[in-house]
């Protein structure tokens, strides 16, 4: 997987010229120097070779390109801030690479109704700060933020930090424009909240990795803002004691706008690489960091909620921003902090309520029986039952113990992707959570709205 | 639309005894007068002559009989508690009618991940008493909630009371049991908060009115309780400032669980049908109820949100069950003082934030220049955009009005189905929301997921 990949050979100079015309000649780019930087994604563990680089400026753009590849034979990976952990994004297999940054634009915002339209290539930080702008929010926050885009978030459902109050990505949708494997275009961007005017379109390209349509636009409803906030970092003697404590407090606080869980080696690390001062005198082995978050302060809600925690070891609370920040710090800096001891295999799986305890404890035992070099280190948003398992020291190359911590998820009835998509890096495994029956109902749509197949091939369903 | 069906001929024999194989020989009935009940929803618009109804008891019993009913060229209707409105569940056309009411059964219920599984035949009703068993509520209200399936709820994406606080019903899947047209059976049901597993079925079945596959069971999130409430009705000078105060309450209460217009004439329908005394000593032009929910008491929220909307005539607040309830009646009330009237025509539209007061105070003039016989009635959920236009005074199978309201809808950006569906009603109007691309990826995913075309053939899509 991150074997250096052969040279692709270039595309017939005629369908360039054919590309330059639509595109411009600036935006068709076949020289390896110009197209280098849109060859891996951001965990560098997934590096490709691009026949070329494409840059459409509009949908219509988007969908003249579609049908000259199509018309050419030509693969195309739609690309956006490439800041993706499964492979899904970049040409491992010499494909085109259809970037969508040019499509920035955010427009049609509707301080009323709360809703504006972001293109493709706008970043998410991009809509949270238009968001504020108008007097509200965006619902999607995630580390990414300031490369990830639009078009990315939405080809991938993202979720991130705030998925237990707002939903992921797809639940952000009032409307989207994609341009269809057909070259059709489809733009529904009126922005109604209430639409039952035929198939879900939009949340079925949401989350289909750019293998049915490229995402040109989409219409985000945005929530209203939350100034006042209130962080709790809990110490917990046990991992059971604080995933029973996150249910208690996700049933008590309405207002819960994150819930996030990690564990002393991961805190003592970010600690160590960070410089900051331990949050408690004493260890403890599991922590949740809890937001509260609304319009009125919730400090009470909040205070009677940790009452009704048996079982807090220990308890820091933070009110002003700064205080907020260093708190948060301490879970946010789990993946610099892990990428400083060399690129990790990262994994993202969702377990059921009743699984996350145990899988918990028990996944560093099944990584250290697969291969005695490697190290684990969880963290994840404990309310959703996400986790994610980093783990260092095993060789890029070597997925057996990913495979065994993917099967081990999907024995306890668990997801091997809760948000980060099947991509390249998961395909193998998509088997252990989705039936023959299903496999073939998704190859069957993607048939449908990709008839050539050009579209990511080589994302998210299995080799036939 | 509502002319007397022709009978339709019977099953061939042979299928009627590989039927009754499947599913027991008393749950495939062939006699008219055991059918009838199957044959009109409870709008009594919409009469159809099912050739048969088939009743399975499983997802098992359902691949069966699609298998069957495919192989004999059998169209099926999906039918659940037969409480659709636009035509959507009743055989109008001859097909045989699927009835999903055996499965009822409500299972896995977890208290601590606040999920459950339904079978689709189960109520609304029932997942709500389950839910608040459990210790939490179902998202999903709505005034038909002891007759609305979960089948038919998930098949419609149905709306309801709540859809401003949790959405509607696709927001409330985490997990879907179906049997496609091609007989396959797909489940879904592990209930992950979380799962980037390849495309979303559920989503895509969901609001696809039977067309695409047939729900048998849906792994539902519940939501937190909350048992605190405050209801305020608030009466306005003019459509327009109730619009706009709808919009700023929106946005300063998080916690708003419920915000519906309705007007003067419906009011007072209302109060002469029910007896009920009117809320206000003053006749006012428009109003609003709002109903803010939580664990904690909402009144210093709702007061504070009152405070900021200037242009309130007069509120009437309740926070004991019983004046919340008598509030709730005026605005429940509407459906049934306005079918005192005879049958109306019942249309559901959704429009931008800006357009919503221009379309409720000109509506009426559309409608009364179309037939002046007509009278309008609007009510709806005014923080979705939706409004219900209920006519009366006009002949049943009459449709210029509704085109002409639909077509205004549309004009201004509206969608001509907020959450009824399209079913058979809508059918010749949806090329005023969806392009001939939309219309034609619809088509594709049709002839994907039931390339026979045996699953409810007459619905959602125009005759090609």
């Amino acid at each position: 997987m991150t074997s250096a990949p052969e040279p692709p050979s270039a595309p017939d100079p005629r369908v360039v010229k054919a590309l330059r015309d639509v595109v411009g000649a600036d935006h068709v780019m076949v020289d390896p120097d110009l197209t280098a930087s849109y060859a891996s994604d951001w965990t560098g563990r997934f590096v490709g070779m691009p026949s070329a680089v494409i840059r459409p400026g509009t949908a219509v753009e988007v969908a003249e390109v579609i049908g000259l590849c199509r018309a050419a034979s030509i693969a195309l990976v739609p690309q956006g801030g490439n800041t993706g952990l499964v492979g899904g994004g970049v040409p491992l297999a010499g494909e085109a690479v259809l970037s969508l940054r040019r499509l920035s634009g955010i427009t049609d915002v509707d301080g009323r109704a709360g809703q504006l339209t972001a293109g493709a290539g706008a970043s998410v930080a991009d809509v949270q700060a238009a968001a504020v702008v108008a007097g509200w929010a965006y619902g999607v926050d995630l580390g990414s933020r300031d490369s990830a885009t639009v078009g990315g978030t939405v080809a991938t459902n993202a979720g991130g930090l705030q998925v237990l109050r707002y939903g992921a990505t797809r639940a952000q949708l009032t409307g989207l424009e994609a341009v269809l494997g057909t070259g059709a275009v489809v733009s529904h961007l009126g922005g109604l909240l209430k639409d039952n005017t035929g198939y879900d379109l939009g949340g079925l390209l949401c989350g289909s990795e750019g293998t049915l349509g490229v995402v040109t636009a989409a219409r985000l409803r945005l929530v209203p803002p939350s100034p006042e906030r209130v962080v709790a970092l809990l110490a917990f003697s046990s991992t059971s004691d604080a995933v029973e404590s996150a249910f208690l407090l996700r049933r008590a606080l309405p207002d819960l706008q994150s819930l996030e869980l990690f564990l002393r080696a991961g805190l003592d690390l970010v600690c160590r690489v960070s410089g900051a001062p331990p949050p408690f005198a004493d260890p403890h082995p599991a922590f949740l960091l809890a937001e509260v978050a609304g319009l009125t302060d919730p400090m009470p809600a909040m205070a009677a909620a940790l009452d009704s925690v048996g079982s807090v070891a220990d308890v820091a609370i933070a009110t002003d921003s700064t205080r907020r920040a260093q708190l948060w710090r301490y879970r946010e800096g789990h993946t610099e902090a892990i990428n400083t001891l060399g690129a990790p295999h990262k994994l993202d799986v969702a377990l059921p309520a009743g699984e996350l305890a145990a899988f918990v404890d028990r996944v560093p035992g099944v990584v250290a029986d697969a291969d005695a070099r490697a190290t684990t280190w969880l963290f994840g948003h404990a309310a959703d039952g996400n986790v994610h398992v980093n783990i260092t020291g095993v060789a890029p190359d070597d997925l057996t113990v990913d495979g065994r911590v993917l099967s081990y998820a999907a024995e306890l009835g668990g997801s091997i992707s809760a948000e980060h998509g099947i991509g390249t890096a998961k395909r193998p495994w998509l088997h252990l959570n989705r039936s023959d029956a299903e496999i073939a109902a998704f190859r069957s749509i993607k048939g449908a709205l990709d008839p050539a197949g050009i579209l990511n091939p080589n994302v998210l369903l299995p080799p036939p």
